[in-house]
């Protein structure tokens, strides 16, 4: 059996946001799958701002996408044909798919989802990687310990809206950083944070000096730039920040600026940390264990936005993350 | 006993560099000691980028000086009198004692120092401050760990030139960033640095590149601004960053840049903090002891750069630390 794939490849590299000229839609007929491979009907590509930084041609974390490339995606899928083993007609999974309809990929390249658990879109989100950045940033490169003061940008964006609900489930106090009232208003009255920041109502400093006048203990940055910039002017003694992504910088046209206030680190001893959820990969199990007993007991509210649409829609839906158009984890569904 | 105390306050705040209308000479009679009181004559003061910082009307981790107080300095001095039984007249001791030939002090902030160990100079650098700033800077704030390739800016300085020979001794591989040919010599054939950057010739992070291809695995940064930045573009997996000062930046009459690259941080999963040596008092005696023990055995270089001059030189003398004017910890000898 071989199908025609749909897939959205790399035409040209941005400048600025992505836009149409990015990228080339084609079909190809995929190969019938080998020894160890699996066929895939792919229902659901996880739309993540890191997605912008895969199309610089610059050394990063992973290559970046060659032109000419399927776009790199995670993605939820049901197993059509397999010759691996481990894997049956029905399945689901996800895995590393790419922005297609269909893929024939090697079975240990996929993880078996249940679905009994979760929908799919919540395997991309709170029990995917958004949740574990959200566990492993705050819990071990921010270390968040109860009574702490946390603030989070992009609070309503996939990793933000599960770092706050952790934090506040572990003590902490948790202001979260977001735009507009609607954001604002989920974020307090459903996922429970104690104050809101609107980033578009002046400048972040001052809004987070006005609810949080003794400052904050943790800073886990989604945004970077004049976020960064204002939370370093409001940290206490001892101060973690966890560096999760700069979206607010992902298609500038020349170099962002960088924090100026960093000498807040010296002058409250505190201290600013990078990292990438993938170096947790041992210790996933740990996080969705946490993460699914939250939601089981109805303590951690998992949302996904989610978009219908063909692999045609992927440009367009993408640009949502940089112009905040989503709440919580966006999804494309197939 | 009274004495007549030739002093240098703070006239006016300074607006970039300090001149000659920042500072008052005056002379005042110190008032007899009281019971626990110390009268020292002040032998030596030291001269530090810290200095300019104290000088600017904002909160840090200590009070600024208010104009038309003492200028605060942290200086060497004999006892001449003493009502506190710790101290006799003839002691040697150390202390903040301000920029000023005689003090009246309380005894329980003077340190005695033990001139047969080392001079006075010593004690206010390798021994003093500086030292201590390198030791815990080094070893708890930047974790250097033998193999790693230490990158130290401000290399020629108090604090640089004892980073680089703490790191050769713990058996990492030291590059400094120094200005001019004379300093780089000095590090390269005195102290025992493997390689020197001069900043003056090009861009630092191509000059660290060119020594080190692989990258750094710690980064003592004194100097900030453009070099921080070149630095961050040169960090290896799981590098740190020790943030000590930013001597670079503090005469600046715009608000410096912040450091462009820090993604990096997250590329590499990297980390920066800042850190002041004073939460590090309980645990001096350790610094004091591991660097006298290098001292005594001829591993390591203590070099002062003694100015000599009354209080009236002050002001000139402090201008070297930011014109690059020094090698080695910077003294005024009164």
């Amino acid at each position: 059996m071989t199908v025609t794939a749909r897939r959205v490849h790399l035409a040209a590299r941005p400048f600025g946001l992505p836009d149409d000229s990015t990228w080339a839609i084609e079909e190809t007929e995929l190969p019938a799958p080998s020894d160890g491979e699996v066929l895939v009907r792919v229902t659901h590509l996880s739309l993540d701002p890191a997605m912008r930084g895969w199309l610089n041609d610059v050394r990063s974390y992973v290559p970046p996408v060659a032109v000419g490339e399927v776009m790199r995606a995670f993605g939820a899928a049901v197993v059509v044909e397999s010759r691996d083993p481990a894997f049956a007609p029905g399945d689901a999974v996800t895995g590393i798919l790419g922005v297609t309809d269909h893929a024939v990929l090697p079975g240990d390249q996929l993880t078996a989802i249940d679905l009994d658990v979760a929908p799919a879109t919540t395997w991309l989100g709170a029990l995917g990687m958004p949740g574990m950045t959200a566990w492993f940033g705050l819990f071990d490169v921010a270390r968040a310990k109860p009574g702490d003061t946390v603030l989070v940008s992009g609070a309503a964006g996939a990793v933000g809206s599960v770092v706050g609900q952790l934090a506040k489930a572990h003590g902490c106090r948790v202001i979260g950083i977001a735009g507009g009232p609607e954001k604002g208003r989920w974020l307090t009255d459903e996922l429970g944070f104690d104050a809101v920041v609107d980033y578009r109502e002046g400048a972040v400093h001052r809004g987070v000096r006005a609810v949080a006048p003794e400052g904050i203990d943790v800073y886990f940055d989604n945004v970077g730039g004049e976020m960064l910039d204002s939370a370093l002017r409001v940290l206490r003694l001892g101060a973690r920040i966890a560096i999760c992504g700069a979206i607010s910088t992902y298609n500038a046209t020349e170099p962002p600026p960088g924090p100026a206030h960093y000498m807040s680190l010296l002058v409250n001893r505190a201290s600013m940390a990078g990292f990438l959820v993938f170096d947790y990969e041992d210790r996933y199990g740990e996080a969705v264990d946490g993460i699914r007993a939250m939601l089981d007991a109805g303590t951690l509210v998992a949302r996904e936005h989610v978009v219908a649409g063909g692999v045609d829609a992927f440009g367009d839906t993408l640009l949502m993350l940089f112009s905040g158009g989503n709440t919580g984890k966006l999804v494309l569904e197939l």
